[in-house]
Formats: C-alpha cells, structure tokens, sequence
C-alpha cells in the first residue's frame, strides 16, 4: 500500500496510491482506515511530506564505507541525533542553501515511519511498530558539522530534510537498493544491507531512549559518495520498492 | 501573568493563575485570550508542563563557570542541541532513571517559551517573540555523553526535560538569580547575566537556522555546580520571579 499526502480542496489530508490514482483515507492512519473518494491522478496533485513528525531521530555513520569516507570508525552502538520537524519539507520542494554555510551536503537515507507508539521494543518486534518507509535526505551543512564538533546546527535548517514521495507500507526493509543522484549523475550507490545496525536494532535501541509517537521519522543513515549540493542542483534520492524523492536547491533569499 | 497548563475535566487546558487561584483561559494563548471561570485553587489542581513544545532547543556551555567545570572553553557562538517532545514532563512528576546509564545529572536552567512564529529574527526584536519564562532542568545521563560524543541519547531520554511550575510573562530575562538544590542542599547559584549568550542572542541565533513555533522552548544553559542525582532524590530549580520546579527520581522499572 502507498500512503501520500497532498492539498486537497485546501485541507492537508492523507490518500491512497493505487498506480497512477489518488484516492482520499478517510479514518485514522495510524488506526482503522479505508479507501475514500478518488482524488485525480498523480499528475493532478501536489504531494507534501508524506508525515508530520513529532520528531526525527537520525543515525550516524551506520553504513561502514560511509564511516570510512568520513575517517571515522564504525561506533560499538548506533550514534543518534535528532533533526526539527521545521526541517521536512515534500517532494518537489526546494532544499534553501543558508547564508552561513559554505558546503551543503546530501545524504540519502531509508527513512522508517513509525506506526504506532514504540517503547523499550525488542528488536523481534520492532518492525511491528513500522508503519512504512519512505526516501529521506539528511541534507547537512558539513562546514558547520566539523566546526560545532555537535551536529545539531548543521543537520537542522529549514529545508534540511525532504522526505516522500510517499510511504511504502508492505515491504522488507533490509535489502534495498539505494541511490542518490545530483543532476542525474550517480552520486551514492548501495544496498541497505550495508546498515551497520538494521532498521530494527535502531528500533531497539531508540526506544530505550525515547517514547516514539505514530509519525515520527527514522532516518537510517547514508552509505558512502556524500558530496556537495549548489543552488540549481536537482537531487535525487532513489530506493527500491519506493520511489523517487526530487529536490531542488536553491540559494537563500 | 503567570499562565499553567492543567487538567480539567478530563480535558488538557491552559488556565491563568492570580495568587493562589486558578482560572480557564478562554481562546488562544498565542493570540487572543482572556479570563474565563475560576477552576480552583492550585492546591486542587495538578499542574502539567507549562507548553508542548514542537522542538526543545538547548544551548551547551552557555555559563563560563560551567564550561570551566567541564573542562571545556566557551564557544565562540553557542553550541546547540535538541531534546524531543517526549522527554518532557511537568512539575511533580519523576524523572526516571534508566538502567543504561550510571550517572544522571541535574541542570537547572531558565527555559524561554516562544509566542510566536520566529525566523531570521535580529537581538533587538528578539524578546518580542517569547510569551514568557519558566524553570527547565536539562537532565543528562553524563556517562552516555562522554561516551557517545554526540549528547542527543544523553539528553533525550523520557523525563529528562522537566518543565514548570509555570510561564511568567512579564519577566526580563537578564539577571535573575537561579538556583538548584537537592534534597534541600543547594548545588547551583548563579544568576542569568552570567550567560555567555543572552537569550535575545541565542533566539537570534536559532532563528538564523530553524523556525520557531509558538509553544517551542529555549533551554538558555546551566551554570556550574552540576552533579549527578540518585533514586529517592528530590530537585529543585528556582528561578527569581518564576517560582520552584520540583521533582523526584525514581528508579526504572
């Protein structure tokens, strides 16, 4: 099943893919839902970030040959941080280049969306707690990564976290091909088999941190080529079973 | 005008309180509202945490003294991190220790609500958009962030943001004295014009990177005297024209 979200007759609500038709949810998401009226085709619609986070847990170095580019080792446990719900943005919007950044990266990522609210979850379980996965950016501003020594200011900017173009609800997140195109030029070329610690141990391991609500966002990490973005950039981040999250990037106003 | 968030009639509300007695307000905290009908006095009510913050942004090493006591020097312009919604909780309930870390400290801290939206706000119009003050206590499992280098697992687990009694309005935010004390021993006295960053600045600061929402927090940054707290332990933080955020600490299930 594809879950979108879009603008229709000036309401943000959630729909149904089924080829190139968009129909209406009506219910509850995260609950008892069914197929509403048909919307129009994909071509007539405007998606928005598929979810609305309460909020995005990331992952760092969680790919080996990423850890590696960045010469850093692969960390014992998942290495989190978190990214503002201001940072979402949807498919086809644009990703701002800040004034105060001289190096904008992207980094494409598995972005898990979670179903229902997670606590203390074993890894056997975890998965259960999913409610799908979509394609996620985790766009950084690498000069202000290295200075902070935090990472929060620079993985943080308005823009800083496209996520679509839909959510994918019947698929096996451990195996998928992954791809990050800037301008049509292959850029990052993996396979989430290459996680350090897979979609579910992240699980574990957040909620024994932190409650996580229905439509909060897992960002899994970015496998090795991150690279830099300039304003007229198109990136595109590709995964299997999925789709295709476009971006722009264009220069603060 | 001191506004506090409450149950009432099994519904969650904002009320205005005038000495010891406690009114509904009527519309829209960030825009209009006025005074409705006297719920009671605040012996009779429970208060919850002050606002339900969209993001917490906290700010390291934003007292001299308790950079040097970390071993660490002042930033140049504030180091910021995030803390998520979940870990919020409010005046009177338990911040609980989780089984993974072995040293949990307190950090008393003066917390600046947001009024409304702010982005790309400067230091002058800055305080124009906070709707007020409250106490805040940046909980933080010390052992994990060491460990981790990065302090988003450290500073996010569930309790570890408490937040109360209440949101002062009327308060100017540069010289209030704050203080925390444990089981009634005081282990914190400072005052906040000894912030590296005053708030007008850390607020324009923040706005250069994401968009505040009415409702988010600004945790401004403890002063020295941190130190770790234990199962059965009673907190305070106190800030002058605010009042007292009490807590206990209670062990994992």
């Amino acid at each position: 099943m594809k879950i979108a979200r879009f603008v229709w007759q000036e309401e943000e609500r959630y729909g149904l893919i089924e080829g190139n038709e968009v129909y209406l949810l009506e219910g509850d998401l995260f609950g008892a839902f069914e197929r509403g009226q048909r919307v129009g085709t994909l071509a007539e619609i405007r998606l928005l970030a598929p979810c609305t986070p309460s909020k995005i847990v990331a992952v760092g170095r969680n790919y080996a040959d990423h850890a590696s580019e960045m010469e850093s080792d692969v960390p014992s446990e998942p290495l989190i941080f978190l990214k503002p719900p201001s940072a979402v943005i949807g498919p086809g919007e644009s990703i701002v280049y800040p004034p105060i950044s001289q190096r904008v990266d992207y980094e494409a990522e598995l972005a898990a969306i979670i179903g229902r609210r997670a606590r203390n979850v074993s890894a056997e379980e975890a998965l259960d707690f999913v409610l799908g996965y979509t394609c996620g950016n985790d766009v950084t501003a690498r000069d202000l990564q290295s200075k902070d020594g935090q990472w929060t200011r620079s993985k943080s900017f308005d823009t800083f976290c496209p996520l679509g173009p839909w959510i994918v609800t019947d698929l096996k997140p451990n195996d998928l091909a992954i791809e990050c195109r800037v301008n049509g030029a292959v850029k990052q070329k993996s396979s989430t088999r290459q996680m350090v610690f897979p979609v579910a141990e992240l699980i574990r391991f957040i909620t024994q941190v932190m409650t996580l609500e229905p439509g909060d966002v897992i960002m899994t990490g970015t496998p090795a080529g991150v690279g830099p973005l300039y304003p007229g950039d198109r990136v595109e981040v590709e995964i299997e079973g999925i789709g295709v999250l476009e971006n722009v990037v264009v220069l603060h106003e």
